[in-house]
């Protein structure tokens, strides 16, 4: 089934480089968890993504394995390779306006910040605030809250790039609203909610929902 | 915090009756499990949603509790006036055009079930066919596949009303497509899907996701 309205996503990494097998296996993993699976346009999973890499060893070099001296280099720039790829396919994503890097920390435990960062990510409440330029903090937090992430109400800190909107649970007040609208309007900004409870961190990368969106979905086959 | 945009939602429900106090908990948690929770607008669970119900006994009546002549009709009229009124949220969620009960039937567990239907009624993707009308069954089992639920590809059933779309897990032809555009068109219409699987069955009634969605989201303070 080909529907590229669906978001299907197919990705294929080739080098010339020598990799040892276990260790290609093991760093493509991680790199594919950093990078495409933290990535969503519409929190519709399609049934079909693909991630595929082959390295047939044509560069000659002794091949890399765990330990060696180019491993690290290789894993970083596999890494960085995959996170743009998949960054690519948010700012390409069904009438994208906005490119938001959603940032969970302190919380308790890894899953967690996952938990939290997906459910902003996926909120509509959230994303149509997205488009519309809409400094709404108070929706995030509710997608928090809902999130099943452990939470302290009274601690919860959140920015719009580096402007704090929310202290100890509470509106920092001021001229927050203003200066955060003018973040909103940026075409890539960061949402940083800080839960001030553990170590646990997460990011994802989301747009927003326009009225672009609906139209690419809504009326694709007429 | 007043946000009557974020479908905050504040059920209110006072009888004459008098009622035994812990019979009428119980029932009353039923009839929201069978109302108020089995309906999703856009995914995002609200704040502060509250259901409070009164029985202040001003009607004189013996005292209904399990088991009484009274407590069957006592029962399903309140599972009645609670489904109308979840009914009525959905009717009225922001920009709907349609209202759509999703049917999962033959899931191996209730818990299943519930996972799917939930799933479809929060599919963006769904949401927009479901705008624009599109009979798309594709979407919707693309949606059951993710939820978690047990599948079974080669068995799945769906029909819009009672035109069926998929049977053994194959689109049926024929002039199906032409039957099932046509049932999308109405205001009201339900989505069966059968897995075959076992006995669980959950519904949820939801709404389509339109332009007019995320104009009231994006753009409710200007």
């Amino acid at each position: 089934m080909i529907m590229p309205n669906m978001a299907t996503m197919l990705a294929f990494i080739v080098t010339d480089a020598a990799v040892e097998q276990s260790w290609l296996k093991k760093v493509f993993s991680e790199a594919n968890d950093a990078s495409f699976n933290i990535i969503s346009v519409d929190g519709d999973t399609s049934t079909n993504d693909t991630s595929l890499i082959l390295a047939n060893g044509m560069a000659g070099n002794p091949t890399i394995r765990e330990g060696t001296g180019d491993a690290e280099t290789f894993r970083s720039q596999l890494q960085a390779v995959l996170l743009s790829l998949a960054q690519q396919i948010v700012r390409d994503g069904e009438g994208a306006t906005k490119f938001v890097e959603i940032s969970i920390k302190g919380a308790q435990s890894v899953a967690d910040a996952k938990k939290a960062a997906m459910a902003v990510a996926n909120s509509s409440l959230v994303k149509t605030a997205f488009f519309g330029q809409d400094a709404n903090w108070g929706r995030i937090l509710a997608a928090v809250g809902y999130s099943g992430a452990e939470v302290d109400a009274d601690r919860i800190e959140l920015f719009f790039d580096d402007v704090q909107m929310v202290r100890n649970g509470v509106f920092t007040g001021g001229n927050a609203e203003e200066r955060g609208s003018e973040v909103l309007k940026r075409k890539e900004f960061a949402v940083t909610v800080d839960l001030k409870l553990g170590q646990g961190e997460a990011t994802v990368y989301t747009s927003d929902l326009s009225y672009e969106y609906v139209k690419i979905n809504a009326d694709y086959r007429t």
